[in-house]
């Protein structure tokens, strides 16, 4: 960030008054740039016992598989931005249950929150951004080839809730050197 | 929106390949502006029966009670956000115990999300963006003078299931034309 969008004039970093953290401001104009965490939304959508997938046909990770997610955008809500998603990428209708999952990445300013859902119907079909889809019964998945750690956190705990009988609402911090095979540092759920 | 924060020069809104939307393209460099979602997020931070709330110094609804709350940054999670608000606008120490409630707002492009915390002391005291702070009885809370909808919303449910002796995770939309009397459009909740 080096200029004003306002203005286009050069911005430089400073703490405007009563703030406490620099933001790029306008040598100009004064306009202040906030630069905030972005969300990204995405659905465990199912038909009947199976969970669809996407194998993704974009970078990063291009050719893993992921749930349909992405980007929210402006003027729509968190649930909107789900079925949003699961139409573009997998095109799949899906009936919204209730927010699932939500994954805090501090490190790349990101949150990312998972609805649960069920399709009226087994139809889906690759969008632009998927090579193919599918649905996957819980031995079919493809945990080797997997594209971001928030998934797989959100199918591992969404079979678990499944077997169990009861779904609630989990909430998970992601950090930088966590892997695989290690629980993340802080986990709340909303029934403890 | 008019110029590119990369090279300066104008920009203009165009729909990217590979995209369906209109974004902000600098005609000279090509640079993509995507605008997105803001998080606030907040937190009912009590102190045994009491919660903690906090009179706005700054507009909007400068004057009017409302839970600590503010835009999540860069480098946190929500939960951290949370706490740092309440650290920030209330002097408050809160431990955090889980998200309540996320509240979509799609005609203001914002997502606000509230934690439940409780305080481990009752030590609070005005920060720069109050103008005073206190704790509130259920009865005692200033209904009429209340700074936001989903701050409302949030207090209600938080009433709610303290009542009823069980928190669980809820989800609102909030429109334009709801005044605070009808109840909004739709309502999810972890635990139907």
């Amino acid at each position: 960030m080096s200029f004003c969008i306002r203005c286009g004039n050069a911005t430089a970093l400073a703490v405007p008054d009563g703030d406490n953290l620099p933001r790029h401001i306008c040598g100009t104009c004064g306009h202040i740039h906030y630069d905030n965490p972005r969300m990204i939304v995405g659905c465990i959508a199912t038909w009947e016992d199976r969970i669809l997938l996407c194998r993704r046909a974009i970078e990063p990770r291009l050719g893993y598989w992921t749930l349909p997610a992405g980007f929210m955008e402006n003027g729509e809500t968190t649930a909107e931005a789900a079925r949003r998603e699961t139409l573009e990428e997998a095109g799949a209708q899906v009936d919204i249950d209730a927010a699932f999952a939500l994954v805090s990445i501090a490190h790349i300013n990101q949150v990312h929150l998972f609805y649960r859902g069920r399709m009226p119907s087994p139809a889906c079909a690759a969008g632009e951004e998927s090579l193919e889809v599918g649905l996957f019964r819980a031995d079919e998945i493809p945990w080797e080839a997997l594209s971001f750690r928030s998934v797989r956190l959100c199918l591992e705990q969404f079979l678990a809730d499944r077997q169990r009988g009861d779904f609630s609402f989990h909430e998970r911090d992601l950090i930088p050197d966590w892997h695989g095979d290690h629980p993340p540092t802080n986990a709340r759920n909303s029934t403890p």
